[in-house]
């Protein structure tokens, strides 16, 4: 399929180099490529969106980046680095890349504002965050963004209507010491990933930040962080014990209607057919958009994948791209298919 | 259908019926229900199987329960009498009831022995444990029985070959305050106990347990706690990243390997044809085995929906009581069942 | 779900009423209670709409009808006599029912001719016919409508922009002598109906009629007759083999391509969340709508399986209702629900 | 996967290749290829087996075969000559070919002599049947199985213990004027084999044949012949109205009842991952069946599409071979594969 569109697409700091080679050296098959594929904007990877069909990417600064930094100055001041940076690097291709935001999430005015600065000056299609926020003296504390601190936050994602693509980090701290030190092979892709961001997106759920701002657009990546698997669980579970369990007052409505009117999900790093097509029950073609996850997936496995799968023409279409256009209004965007 | 076996469903100690009390009214929509409910072994639950096609059922201890006792000393006591009290209430419905049995995890010896105890003392099924075990001077430390010091207690399940559930638990201690304390609605079913326990199970599995232990059956309820859903990610990355991660050393099968020859999921308190259509697929239907999650959830709930589930006949067959009775060794039980 | 749209509900006229009790006789479990739903518009119909949720509902004259005569005189008459008495029984309630056109299939022009005049005086919203045309001096002959003759039918129906439901019709003559005599119980939803309306729909197909009428919209019931479990079968022999067939004269599409564009299907008759959710991943649910197909099935069995199926809310609203306010252009439609 | 086993293979007796080439050369991209794919037996198709891991082939004569012969006495020439040709050509090889016999169905105590001399004699492992045996003085005629004359021959399958492959035939006479001839791109794999076989298949059901021969095994082609797709329906229709129509003396289980116990289906020409798991919901992947229906679908397309579908390893490795061993009674093949 040509014309698709790509959203969690990490980019570097070329100046983070030798950082970058390090970070890669601890789970990259081939550490120096990685690098050379995630410091670069304008070249490979419009070489493999060409060979592989993919017509327009959203870029984002790559996790762990701006979350894992707990002195609130040095995160903002690399937030507004990065948002000039990829700036700079896209405008001459607009046709083929947009940006999420980068932001410190130390104070929700100041995210506001940077999110502000950037979809007006710059026309960013929106924020990528990486879960929650390192913090405190020494950067074992986490901020969520769940709590009512954060409603100037969310409001100015709906007054400018951009979605938030909620991001996985690595855990660090007491949580790392706790859980993942013991059985490191599970951090990232095969669960903390996931246990890190459903923990978030459930909580802004019950916490009622969607009541309170029932426009919000939260991305999850990942086919949705293990939450359609649990649907149907975690709907009984609520729908049954909501006054009981004091739930009933931050959260209206079932977790499947948030999935209906907040959520979506893309396919990041899950090339899986059968999963597809258990979200689509679950979730809906409708809410489901193409992703690969690169330079950590390869344009290959998530294109020959996603061009093969047996999927019809009207979902695919969606997934691949239309979903796309209609949440980031691409109307503009013309992509190479008839 | 008539006949069906059920494998998660929690008793209490009459003696804590008070305790017992308490405890339902943080959740259940009627705690003294609850309550008469989980107290009784012979009465409520057999008119409910009755009633509703439950040919067998295997008794566990309710959570939270010794995995909850940080004292070593009290933990093993209270197993032991936990052990001898379910033994005596079951010992005249051999047809009916089974148990499964609870062991303090404190020490990988001493759970050997009384698994061992009641296997071949009383007839027991296996075991059922909560998780990881509570621990330390004020409860903050968890055991995992991921590391080889637990060797012996896995080379005892082989050897008198008989599977282990490990159940969920309750978040506690450091981990409760950092990331549940503010998102109490989401301690429980809908998302801490899946965290946890494939957390576990998959420390498990990378820890080289089924290496070391290549008959070790482990049975996860719920449908497998998030693992299927992300079955193709997790073996993408670790078979991707094998030699890279180090992990080659310790977990030399796939994890569909291990789900083909260590994993069995229950359907507990997870009712959705949706998604057991899914496990079908990602897990298959010969590793299933119905089980309702009573009294958290209700007999009603589990087999109206399991009897009214579209699926053909063999693999209901097997899911709702043949495969139990090839797991379990139940050849004698007859079920009602033509 | 308040609010559903249903498109297969048969009527029959009332003076036809002995000959109805008899045809019910064959088939219905209660004759009498048969007859009386079916020769009913006003009163049951809408009591049990009201019950069930359904909001609006598309008439159609039953099978065997105006697809059974092969006198074309007769026929046409009976057609408009149809036509007439439905616009008349339903034009006090235009926010509860609309109607398809019945018509003879014996002449091209003279079908086209009343679908217009139906469509324009009557505001029908489009036209369901039974399959194949009986025809010949004895009723053995069988009118396909998927040669060129067909042409100006067609045109007319995308001139109105109406679609078309090719619903299915009992075998009769030698083919019923020589497949379905000796096997009478396939006859009807159990087989013969799918084998009938496939082949004529993949006639359609194959004899170029979407290629000419690239806008045309048909409509399969029991969602999709057989099709969609063959689709990746048709396809690959299609494409495999087109031009070794001489198929790509006249079928310059692939299959998936004429689902994605010239198809819809219902879930009349066919209450099935597995097959539903089947049908989800090979047609797409834009292009699947609610249906009963009265009083054949019950407003019942329809209802309760779709309010109670588990799917996502964006497609059991569109299935349940938003497509069809789509495809007949029901924006004026007001659901009950929010 | 290695050690696949495939039971839907096609040969031909080389004094007949011009016609086998004429007949290539209607459906086929490579009549020459085809030509000497389905002739050869024991050079291409081991490499080709080799090449994509098939360990056991159940090889078959191919369609239109003897039942396309509408004279009795030349019927049943050519199966004994066929039958007597292939016993000879894989004898030296029987950890590779097994065959089915080809038999001549005009006549029940023939058919079942022929098949008992080729089990006895040559141990072949059943027998495939190309659908109704074509008959009369102008082979205009069409012998189905389903009713009660048919009885010895099904009681020698049962006797015996080998199952009976009911694989299509091409429509012929009155059928293919009236129904095919004006769309002859659905005549095979897109609709027409399907049609035929499901019928015949559901008229044994509906005749009784399983309700008088209960262990009879029948094996369907093409993931079953649409007939998984209604099994909903053909269930709830019968169940409805079993009384009414007077089928309860004839068929006394369900349809579901009848798939768990009497029928079989593969693969062959249907590698939709999508499909299959559908049919291992509604027909269970105890019951299914790798294969290719070489040389009309290439061992590539098959094997590669199968060898790489997402599916758990045990479903995998019984679909893939082990459900066939039981079914043949293979215990002795050894298969390459740990």
């Amino acid at each position: 399929m040509l014309g698709k569109i790509a959203l969690e697409e990490a980019f570097a700091l070329p100046r983070f180099e030798e950082k970058t080679r390090w970070w890669a050296s601890l789970f990259a098959t081939d550490p120096d490529t990685h690098t050379k594929e995630i410091t670069d904007i304008n070249k490979i990877r419009i070489d493999f969106a060409d060979k592989h069909g993919v017509g327009y990417q959203i870029l984002s600064y790559t996790a762990p980046g701006v979350q894992d930094i707990w002195d609130p100055t040095e995160a903002q001041a690399l937030a507004v680095e990065i948002n000039d940076y990829i700036a700079e690097q896209i405008k001459d291709k607009p046709d083929r890349f947009g940006a999420f935001a980068t932001l410190s999430m130390h104070n929700p005015q100041e995210a506001a504002a940077e999110l502000r600065r950037c979809v007006e000056k710059y026309g960013f299609k929106g924020a990528l965050v990486n879960d929650t926020q390192r913090a405190g003296p020494d950067g074992d504390a986490m901020i969520f963004y769940d709590n009512a601190d954060w409603d100037i936050f969310w409001k100015t994602c709906t007054d400018l209507s951009v979605p938030l693509y909620l991001h996985p980090r690595n855990p660090t701290g007491t949580i790392y010491d706790k859980l993942w030190a013991d059985r490191k092979w599970l951090i990232g892709p095969p669960l903390s990933f996931a246990q890190g961001v459903s923990l978030h997106a459930l909580g802004m759920v019950t916490n009622g930040v969607f009541d309170r701002h029932p426009d919000l657009q939260i991305i999850l990546g990942h086919l949705g962080e293990h939450i359609p698997f649990d649907m149907w669980r975690i709907n009984h579970w609520f729908e049954d014990r909501k006054k009981q369990l004091g739930l009933a007052e931050t959260c209206k409505k079932t977790i499947r209607e948030y999935f209906a009117r907040n959520f979506w999900i893309t396919t990041s790093g899950h090339f899986s057919t059968t999963t597809l097509n258990f979200c689509m029950a679950e979730v809906g073609a409708d809410r489901i958009l193409f992703s690969i996850d690169y330079p950590f997936e390869t344009f290959g496995d998530a294109c020959e994948w996603f061009d093969a799968a047996e999927l019809n023409l009207v979902d695919k279409a969606k997934i691949g791209r239309e979903n796309a256009k209609r949440l980031f209004r691409l109307g503009a965007y013309k992509d190479s298919e008839a």
